[in-house]
């Protein structure tokens, strides 16, 4: 019988969503049991378990992020399944909710009002701007739909991948790779970056890129801090080459108190809230993939150690 | 042959729209003449032009609102249409980059980056909570989409339509009329106001529908100024029986300077910028009329003089 180990911080919670399932065959631990084939959690808690798991199969985490099982010194004899499509939801509200926010001048409306000046002035509308999308997985495939919804057009800057069918143009790296990416920031008015954390995207929105958007566009990162050259994003906005960049992942996390981006002009931080993991989405997700797992079938969300994500 | 009179702030600009739609046979004027069949253009110009207009049969207003034509004083012998299904889109965006606004902690979240706090609670998601639309008409209709994709519950208060497919429960004034406002009013989370001006939709957001939504609610009106019993939302909002207000539409517009308005907790004004008209959405929208009455066929978004929109 299949041994279910629970490593997240409201374990108790988990295992009655879980049980509430009624799954055939598992027995579920929520205290530490070596013997367990199958671990459910966030990576942190995972990766600290990992060496003494003597019988481990599957494990199945609560983020879409991974980095934290990708280090070399860590096994990789194991199925590792990551949290997909849950987040693109909890996303595209943020992600649109900053666009918005922006776009509709919402603070410049409220400075308005506290100097009783009638500011009728148009900010314009999302519909028949340019989104760009670096990373175009499960979330930016949301997001993607989203700004369809609003009208918007949508380009996706990714490796090789072209999986979502409301991306209107893509890109991808060619042999001259920096062209590629400069000919897709050139067109944006929004560049949203939804990387994962990899050796390759590490500082991939650096000088080059963030000296070719356009003035008046808005950087998102809803992806990794370690995309983000913070020197160089730093000096974009202070000599206002960008609009403004709203940033919910940084390194490290938190941020120290003496770090530059807490008061960097038109930057605003928003302490890796963008997409919280809700118990109910996350155990909803493992069940499913638990009755795959039950009948011997291939488990869906499947994390490619090659490429880390 | 049809002679068109433009009356707007930029005739020159819908003049060059229109002409490159090549519409057949239709004389064109951008100053006023009094033989003019077809009229296009803005209410205020239009209430003024009206008794000097000797062969008038068709007007095509820019805005949604005509309560300045509905005046009892005013003619009422031609047909009157309204520029529909094209605010809708900008209405979204705007109401939910409120909504949004509030949801995401937008505001919060700024205050502690300025204390340097890594401020990372949850402000939740607008999937799954309830929005209530006041009036359900083209604008409602489109709100009513956007909810849905984010995946909120839709409820409708209407007079008896129930013309959109994304409202899941829709609610009808009874005989006792106040029960039903109120059943609606008591399970939402959002309240969006979006009414024409008429006899009937006078102060319909009084105290006591104000005192019945839940404290937690946020209140946004984009439909006209006069459905707000203004002192009963200062006081709730005072009070603290409504998280907040968000008004597009006051009466009177601009708002004088000693107005309450300018200065209650939790109100924002946006100065009636929630959707403006474009004029190539404009244009479209007539020419496709216009196609209709050279047709002899029956115009679309034709007002109706007794209900008043």
């Amino acid at each position: 019988m299949p041994k279910l180990l629970i490593l997240t911080q409201e374990p108790k919670e988990y295992l009655n969503l879980i049980q509430q399932a009624d799954l055939p065959n598992l027995e579920i631990f929520t205290e530490f049991n070596a013997d367990c084939d199958v671990v459910f959690g966030d990576t942190l808690r995972i990766k600290e378990a990992l060496p003494r798991l003597t019988n481990l199969k599957w494990v199945q985490t609560t983020s879409a992020g991974v980095e934290r099982l990708m280090e070399p010194a860590l096994r990789r004899d194991y199925t590792l399944t990551n949290a997909r499509d849950v987040f693109g939801e909890s996303m595209s509200e943020y992600v649109f909710g900053y666009m918005l926010y922006y776009k509709k001048r919402i603070m410049e409306r409220q400075h308005a009002q506290q100097n009783k000046q009638w500011d009728n002035a148009d900010g314009g509308v999302l519909r028949g701007k340019t989104l760009g999308l670096l990373g175009v997985g499960s979330i930016g495939a949301h997001l993607a739909m989203t700004a369809k919804h609003f009208r918007m057009n949508v380009w996706g800057y990714t490796r090789n991948s072209e999986t979502s069918s409301h991306v209107d143009k893509y890109f991808h790296p060619s042999t001259l790779e920096s062209d590629s990416l400069l000919s897709f920031a050139k067109g944006l008015d929004y560049l949203v970056v939804v990387l994962p954390k990899t050796d390759g995207t590490t500082k991939i929105v650096d000088a080059n890129l963030l000296n070719t958007l356009p003035p008046h566009a808005l950087l998102v990162n809803v992806g990794r801090g370690n995309a983000v050259d913070e020197s160089a994003l730093v000096n974009a906005l202070t000599q206002n080459k960008l609009a403004a960049a709203v940033l919910d992942v940084t390194e490290p996390e938190p941020l120290p108190q003496t770090h530059p981006f807490w008061t960097t002009p038109n930057l605003l931080l928003t302490f890796h809230t963008s997409a919280l993991s809700y118990p109910d989405d996350m155990a909803r997700l493992f069940i499913e993939n638990y009755r795959l797992y039950a009948e011997g079938k291939p488990l869906k969300y499947q994390v490619d150690f090659e490429r880390g994500y």
